[in-house]
């Protein structure tokens, strides 16, 4: 197949995709026309069969697309079809709150260990898996292998901590910590900024405000 | 000030800008260039001083920016120079470890209630606020003004559960549920879909994979 750059715009949208299609599917739905995936998803149609195109199509005209099909390639696409062990460093509420979520086991997102500094957290799991100490992190990464690893610590730790796991061989994290991290082009972080969530939906309740002439 | 259409990726990267320059400003400095700035931030100096120019500029040629002006000048625009009363509906771990972001409170968004349908929670208090039942919801919202919503619950209840609070004048939600939610267009909605950005972290993993030739 043909190698080609795929913006990140439309690998922005390929999860939303994937989402829609599984709703689609546990609801029984076969076939969906680009139209009515689009009324659905709320993007033009001309939207979707770009975005599509990008990777081959999927789609015959006027036949619209078939959904299994179209979910399953996806999630190949994504990386869905294959298992990625994780570990999640920040067994507080949060890391608690990611450990919880069985929908990411289902796409293929092993949870293989939980770590912490704090000791009250020692011998407490989560889903049966236990939380571990800080310090036998080094050991763990040894025996089992990871891929991704979940922050969810505090900004002051982040970086120290991404940086061990980077010396430890973990290849991509999925960051909560409230900073970036500037690690080797050869790991792959993800963030989720929760603050910047925030703001940007300020942003847009004061802008919504001064337009329609509301209390600031 | 003439009113222009602000781009949404602009929009995208105030958070972040507004971010570095706090942490700037903790560590005590008064003056950068944009040319600094774009280091620190890996954006080109010419992105900052065209996304910062939609608002006016901020900067003098040759000077830089003043951090603590611009700082407090991004704060407005992002409407943190007000508060904005919020309740968050699911204290699970997620619920939790929002209530539990003391960094919120510092920027403008006041916590003023937490909701939840288990009865194992009454009583619960997070950082002085105690964990209320649903049914209590309603009248809760008529008693006090509040702006936003965190919806941290199963994506089963979210649609009826964001319907009830928009019927109940909520005018904006922050929401984690595992949906998009169709709601009127005078309500501002903020979606975080944490499964989304996994997808995309295992995209960049399995891309990266490819390209690298490393097992896939």
């Amino acid at each position: 197949m043909e190698e080609r750059e795929i913006s990140r715009a439309v690998i922005g949208r390929l999860p939303r995709y994937y989402r829609y299609l599984g709703e689609l599917l546990d609801a029984g739905v076969e076939r969906i026309s680009s139209n009515d995936l689009s009324k659905k998803m709320s993007v033009t149609a001309s939207q979707i069969r770009q975005d599509l195109n990008n990777f081959g199509g999927f789609g015959q005209q006027g036949y619209g697309y078939n959904v299994k099909y179209l979910y399953t390639e996806i999630g190949k696409i994504l990386g869905l079809n294959r298992q990625h062990n994780m570990i999640i460093i920040g067994a507080g509420n949060l890391g608690q709150a990611l450990a919880n979520y069985a929908s990411f086991e289902k796409s293929g997102f092993s949870l293989k260990g939980l770590f912490d500094v704090n000791p009250r957290l020692e011998g407490v799991s989560i889903r049966g898996i236990p939380v571990r100490m800080m310090d036998e992190l080094k050991d763990f990464l040894k025996h089992n292998e990871i891929e991704i690893a979940a922050l969810t610590i505090p900004k002051s730790k982040a970086i120290e901590v991404a940086d061990l796991l980077v010396a430890n061989g973990i290849k991509a994290i999925w960051n909560f910590a409230h900073t970036d991290l500037n690690l080797p082009d050869d790991v792959i972080v993800e963030s989720v900024h929760l603050s910047d969530s925030l703001m940007k939906l300020s942003y847009n309740i004061t802008s919504y405000n001064e337009e329609h002439g509301s209390k600031a």
